[in-house]
């Protein structure tokens, strides 16, 4: 793991990137000088790490105590796409504006990707669990719940979870979601444009974990008032800390 | 107001048992000398207010920072039933026993309850700001939903509201939480038994409210996780202080 840049943000917050092989990420450490536990955060659908959305969350996560970290994953953010991923990309465009049914492009863009990032995702884990500054349990919390699903199933190291609905969640998450047993929030945009309550719903009842908590919102997607971020942290610190 | 009873406990809180005319009371306060606004606690169907998980909630919402109060309303508690009160209870006792329909005979029982319960709670609340320890906003956090939502809508001086979905909701309070607009939380057990979950799903729904939130978590009627009494002070703060 190799540190190519480094700020320190006005909370105490130190922000670097970094690349490991060809996986680049960045991370951010409170600034505590005691090791933290870590979070592992990742945007949905393959937006970049740098999106604002995920950074402010990212800052605020790490000035709540936590180390927190994210990865362009294969095909996401800086990453080239491959041909596969440029041509779903654009029947996904052509048919939203169409108004035609987009599910099974979805499942041809979004499963792959998913099967793809968590290989890098894991070595990500391992490399920052080396470092000093992180110790004890892992958590993920992020907009991408088709990846944390599928990370959550096959990384015993991550303790508990916190999801976002709004984002297509392929059918091999849905079902495998009923193989989690970790504690888990699922936080959800009641009138999400484009994203089923219902299918929501039924994901949440699918979860296996006997502990799993839903926060339902009146709002669109990006409309997840501010202090879920606070909750979401508070959940975290019963499961981490 | 007469107050007919007082006992100060560990961690500070006063609790005073009083009377309003015919009606006893609850008022826990919390040690601040300065006026705290008021929480308006209410017990489902007819519970009395010594109800231990209404008094456990009142003391922990008072230690947190607020005055709460509660009163036995008419056919409530330690008063009086009416006959048809009587009938509906045994009705509904035998039905449920022979797993029969309940809804008719809880919108006979129910219903009445709630209107007879109003002009009670809101007497109580007019005297209960007269009190020096008393000041700024009012808020309703109760087990039963029916009353919460008709006091709601009547009352103005309410300006946030935490309402517990397991209970019967009459069709009338059904359709008036689309008159509701104060800030709501509304919390949910999952696997309410008799309490079928798309029918609070569909009461979440309908709230007026442009901010109204949803925390359901996995169990049972009682099986409601400690933190969300934390998560509901904070919802209370947000609004209240």
């Amino acid at each position: 793991m190799q540190f190519t840049s480094e700020q320190r943000l006005d909370d105490g917050v130190r922000e670097r990137e970094f690349t490991l092989g060809d996986i680049p990420g960045t991370l951010w450490t409170p600034a505590s000088a005691a090791p933290v536990p870590l979070i592992l955060m990742a945007h949905n659908n393959g937006l970049p790490k740098a999106d604002p959305r995920l950074m402010a969350r990212a800052r605020r996560t790490a000035a709540y105590g936590y180390a927190v970290a994210t990865i362009d994953a294969p095909g996401c953010g800086e990453r080239p796409r491959s041909a596969a991923d440029e041509q779903a990309r654009a029947d996904l465009r052509r048919a939203m504006q169409a108004g035609e049914p987009v599910d099974e492009i979805f499942e041809s863009l979004i499963g792959p990707l998913v099967e793809k990032a968590v290989p890098d995702w894991r070595t990500a884990l391992d490399a920052l669990l080396e470092l000093p500054e992180i110790g004890g349990p892992v958590g993920y919390s992020g907009g991408w719940a088709a990846l944390g699903i599928r990370l959550a199933v096959v990384e015993p190291r991550i303790v508990a979870a916190s999801f976002f609905a709004g984002g297509y969640v392929p059918r091999a998450q849905r079902e495998e979601a009923r193989q989690i047993s970790i504690p888990l929030l699922f936080l959800l945009q009641w009138d999400d444009e484009g994203n089923p309550r219902q299918r929501a719903l039924d994901l949440f009842d699918a979860f296996g974990s006997k502990e799993k908590t839903l926060h339902a919102n009146l709002g669109g997607h990006t409309g997840t008032p501010w202090f879920e971020l606070e909750d979401g942290c508070r959940f975290l610190d019963r499961h981490l800390k």
